[in-house]
This record gives structure tokens, C-alpha cells and sequence, in this order.
């Protein structure tokens, strides 16, 4: 045998390990039918909003293929049920439910947060109008409830559901009432209150997601809640990562405005962790006006950002909110075929390389 | 025993049957406790966001005791409870779910069809702003879910919710697009459409609202559906009944301004089934300029709908249903004296008098 045929046999026998991108694919695809089913069976007119939301037709019903999201959540879904030994499609109803919640909670958000755009494209109030896109959400709130109440252990899945969902509504409403605090003296939002709001906004849907899968496929209730707080860590790096990404992200990358954080005046944990740094007075005059700030007041106000150490807090704790999912996961015994691929996205999600 | 003493004994054993608006206290405070408890669970600005949808408190949280609504869908959950000889108790997460989730819906509906008074208050999206209006429905939604994944039948009563909810969105979208569609010609909407429509957006929680009751307290299946299409029909009537107070009722009564429905051209059952009638074309072209009408053109709109039996056909349908919600409660054995309560709220409901 030459040594050109022993590596092909090598290659053939040892496949390189799939990459985040891949594995986030074939999740998709695994739970793509049942969403599309659960999407096809609500009113034509709201059936075409969610479309619209998931990327997979433009206003009027046309076919499209935009940006359709990662599907994150959906991955999580199903990764919980393999990481606990299930079969893949165990996990589909957690994935499809997830998936719809959190369709909802963007277009509802985007509604609270007058976000026009979304994945480069109108945000769906701005396309149909506020009220329908209200009613959108609405519907696919009640169609990933619904899911998994027509799923085994229906009880207990919709309790980790809502749980997630008070969670959610929890750190949106404290993700509001953070636009009006101050920028910096005692009532000026800390780093570890906004935490806790990112752990309700952003971790509870991918903690659920987990859970979700792992109860589908049979876990016990120590493994479904060790997930759950993994999935929350995951969530709060996640949602650090995405503030990085709104102050420095490459505008052609993220289908956001350069600086629109910033711009906007948001409270993300950059612009927290440098003003809770001493000496920031003219970062702090700058977030005063930030509404009137043009191209080079908002370059300044980035760079002060990053000059105060807003920008290298914010690795940090990305970073360890990772390392603790990644300690809850060396504690409850996982399948390691299947752990492995849930650590890839996890890292990669951690450094939003995907 | 003189007569005198006599009619006093017999009135203090044979008390007269309750009122209607005695039935539906006696419900509201039966739920009362973990309506509050529930809501109080809530993150705080969205607590007191709810205690305002619910007539508990002004802006701000100062207590208040503005109307709180008649609470027709909890007094329905425990009735459904009595009926099928269960403890009224039985009936309290379903009472609680569904007046959580009626709230939701008039919170949501109010920033769709822009109604900016609700029981003679500003809405909550004129109070609070669009955004937190839509959050706070979110949160009353995930919490009358949470409500019943924690009470006994979770899978099954869950499901019950979710298909009124999928029937609630569907009859809400319908209702939007009304709005869109001709007063006359091949595109007009039809008296039955119509009703299709007011049994989504009314029937539906209505049905599920007795359905649960029931179910909760181990009624069988066939009962449950029996009383869940019972109510459907009795929504059917109510919201025609709530059509012809939006044209001919009394705002000190409503709550509403007079001729509100008229001047904000909604498609309501009176002037559909005007319309349907021949020789309208004074009434088409008057419709056709609602927006811009006076008080005087608005009476005489009114005053041609009467006059083409609008308001006739309106009163029959209106009866014709609550006829179909009696004989599907003569069909099912129930116990005669939660029914005769029952049977007082139906009507009283489709009169209108509470």
C-alpha cells in the first residue's frame, strides 16, 4: 500500500470533525419539515409574516432565501437530546418550539426596541405594520407553546417553556428600563445587574432549548437542569459577544448601522465596563448626547470605549460565563461524540465566528 | 304560625336564585387570590402594568378600583367545574389562565385596531407607551400558560389553550383584514364570514373557558368538547350583541364614544347584514366616508342600518346562537343547579345586562 492510498484510507476512516457552520446545518435541516409544517397551518396572512420573519419569502408570499438566522436555538434543541444518548429527532418539537419563541420574541422586540432593520432587511412591523407584526408574534408564541404540548411529556416541557418565557420578559423589561438610568452615580446600571438582565434576555431561551432536548429524549431532571444553567452561561457570553459586535461589528457582517449601539444610546456591557473604570467624564458626556452624535463623535465615543477597558471587561467575562458552561458540562455525564459538537458551537458561538 | 312568619321561613330556605352579576362576584372572588398571586409573581413594572389592564391600580401603582370587568371568562371556568359536579375550587387555574389570556388579548387588540379608551381608562399602550404594552401582553400570555402547565391535566388543558389561542389569532387576523376589504360587491365580507370570525376572536376563549373548568375537574372528554362548542356559540352571540352597543349603545354604558364602530368604519354584523339587504346604496356611499362623517351623518348611518333590518338580524343571530348553546347543555348531563346558574349568566350576557 503507498502512503498516498494510506492517507486516503485514513481520510475515509477519520472524517475531519464537522465544523460549527455544518453542524448548525444539519440541525436545521433535521428540524426544517416539522417547522415549515407548524408555520403552513396557521392563517395564510399570518403564515406569510412568519415567513417573512424566518427569511423564507418576501412581503406578498414570494419564495426567498435571506439570511434565514443560524438557528442556534433549533441546534441546541436537538444537540440536547444527543448529548444525552437520544436519538436526533427526539429533539425536533424542542427545536421547532424554540425556534417560534424566539421568531416572537424578535419581532416583538423589535417593535419595544424601534429596531427598523433586521438580518438586512426591514424589520417585519416596519414591513406589515406594528399592529400585524404584534399578531405575528402572537401566533407563534401560541404555535411553539402548542408544539410541545402535542409532544411527549408535554407537563413538564411547557413548564420549562414558560419558566424561559417569564425569564425572557423578566430581562426585557429590565433591558428597557435600563434606557432610562443614568450613565454613571448610584443609580447608573452595574455589570453584574446588566448580567442578570442578558442571563433573562438572552440565556433562558438557550438554556430551555438544552433542557428541552435532553427531557425530550428521556434525561433525568439533574442533567435537564445542569444544562439549562449551561445554557444560560452560554447566553449571557452570547449576548456580551453581540455588544461587541453592535459598537465594533463590521456593518456588511452584523446587517446593523455602524456604532447603532452606541448611537442608540443602549446600555450594553462595553459602554458599563468603562464607565465603572475611573476617570471616564468625557465618555460619559459623549453617551449624554449620543442621540446627536455624528460619524466622528461616534468613532470617539468607541474608542474611549476601548481605551477605558470596556472593550477587553467584556472578553473577559464572555469568557468566563464560558468556562462556566463549560464546567457544567464536564459534570453530568454527556455522550462524547455528541458533546463534542455541542462544545464547536458553543466556542464558536462564544467568539460569533458562525 | 301566622302567614306573615310563614313567608319569612319560606323565604329563608327557599332563598331567590342568584342574579347573574351574584354568580359572576361570586366567581371573581373565588379566583381572586391566585389571579393576584400569579400576577404578583411578575417582574414589578410589569406587575403593576398588569394591575393596570386589570383595574387594580392607576399609573404609577397607587391602588385603585376602577372596573375590573365583569370577569365572564374565570366565571366560566368554575361554573365548568360545578357543572360536571366538581368543587368550584377545581376550576381556579383555569379561571386564572383565562382571564390572564383575555387580558393579553385586550391588551394586544387595543394597539392593533388603535383603540385608545378601554373601560372609559386610556389603553394600556396610551398609558404606558406601544412597547411595554406589547411586553406586558407577552407576560400575562407566558403566565396563563404557566398557570395551567402547573395545575393538574397540564398536557390536555394546555393543548385546550393553545387551539382557542391559534383560533383568538386566526379570528383577529380575519378581523384585520376586514378592515381592507369593500363594503359591497364579490369582495364584501359575508354574515357567516363574519361569524366564523367572532367565534375565533370571542367564541373560542369562551368555549375554552367552560372546556377548562370542566376538565379540571375530571369531566370526559365528550363533555369537554360539548361545553367547549357550547361557549363558541355563546361568543358568537356576545360579540354581536357588543356590535350593537358599538353602534346604538350609551358611552356613559360602553365606555365607548357613541357611533364609535360607525365612524371608525368597522365591519360589524348590523352593517353587514344591512348592506346584504337590497336598495343601500345611501348607507354604502355614507360607510364609504366614515372617517370624515359628523355626529349627524354618523346617526343617520346608524338610522339606515336599523331601517334595512341591520339591527333585526343582528338580535336573531345574536338569539339563534345562544339557542345552539342551549341544546348542546341539554345534551350532556350536568348538575341542574350549577347549570341554572350558568344558564342566568348566558343570558344575561347576551342581553347585555351585566
Amino acid at each position: 500500500m503507498t502512503s498516498t492510498a494510506l492517507q486516503r484510507s485514513t481520510a475515509s476512516t477519520v472524517p475531519a470533525p464537522p465544523t460549527a457552520a455544518r453542524i448548525l446545518r444539519r440541525c436545521r435541516e433535521l428540524a426544517a419539515p416539522a417547522l415549515a409544517e407548524a408555520v403552513d397551518g396557521l392563517h395564510p396572512w399570518v403564515a406569510e409574516m412568519a415567513g417573512y420573519a424566518l427569511g423564507r419569502c418576501e412581503v406578498g408570499g414570494a419564495p426567498a432565501d435571506h439570511s434565514q438566522g443560524k438557528g442556534v436555538r433549533q441546534a441546541l434543541a436537538v444537540l440536547g437530546a444527543e448529548i444525552v444518548s437520544g436519538p436526533a429527532g427526539a429533539g425536533v418539537p424542542g427545536a421547532v418550539a424554540v425556534e417560534l419563541v424566539h421568531t416572537f420574541s424578535l419581532l416583538h422586540d423589535d417593535i419595544m426596541d424601534g429596531d427598523a432593520l433586521r438580518r438586512g432587511r426591514p424589520a417585519l412591523w416596519k414591513a406589515y405594520g406594528t399592529g400585524p407584526a404584534v399578531l405575528a408574534g402572537d401566533a407563534l408564541f401560541a404555535l411553539g407553546v402548542e408544539t410541545l404540548a402535542l409532544a411527549p411529556h408535554a407537563g413538564f416541557t411547557v413548564r420549562q417553556l414558560t419558566t424561559a418565557l417569564g425569564d425572557l420578559v423578566r430581562g426585557q423589561a429590565d433591558d428597557l428600563l435600563f434606557a432610562d438610568r443614568p450613565w454613571s452615580g448610584p443609580e447608573a446600571v452595574g455589570v453584574r445587574e446588566y448580567e442578570t438582565m442578558a442571563e433573562g434576555k438572552t440565556g433562558a431561551l438557550l438554556g430551555c432549548a438544552l433542557a428541552l432536548g435532553a427531557r425530550l429524549a428521556g434525561a433525568p431532571g439533574r442533567t435537564v437542569t445542569v444544562l439549562d444553567r449551561a445554557g444560560r452561561h452560554l447566553g449571557v457570553a452570547f449576548q456580551i459577544a453581540d455588544d461587541v459586535l453592535g459598537i465594533w461589528g463590521d456593518p456588511a457582517v452584523t446587517g446593523k448601522p455602524v456604532h447603532g449601539d452606541l448611537r442608540q444610546g443602549k446600555k450594553t456591557l462595553p459602554v458599563l465596563a468603562a464607565l465603572s473604570a475611573p476617570g471616564h467624564s468625557e465618555l460619559a458626556e459623549l453617551l449624554a448626547a449620543s442621540h446627536a452624535l455624528d460619524g466622528g463623535g461616534l468613532r470617539r465615543a468607541a474608542a474611549l470605549v476601548e481605551r477605558a477597558g470596556g472593550r477587553t471587561t467584556a472578553v473577559r467575562e464572555a469568557r468566563r460565563h464560558l468556562a462556566a458552561a463549560d464546567v457544567l458540562l464536564t459534570g453530568v455525564p454527556l455522550a462524547p461524540g455528541p458533546v463534542a459538537e455541542l462544545r464547536t458551537v458553543l466556542s464558536a458561538l462564544a467568539d460569533r465566528t458562525i
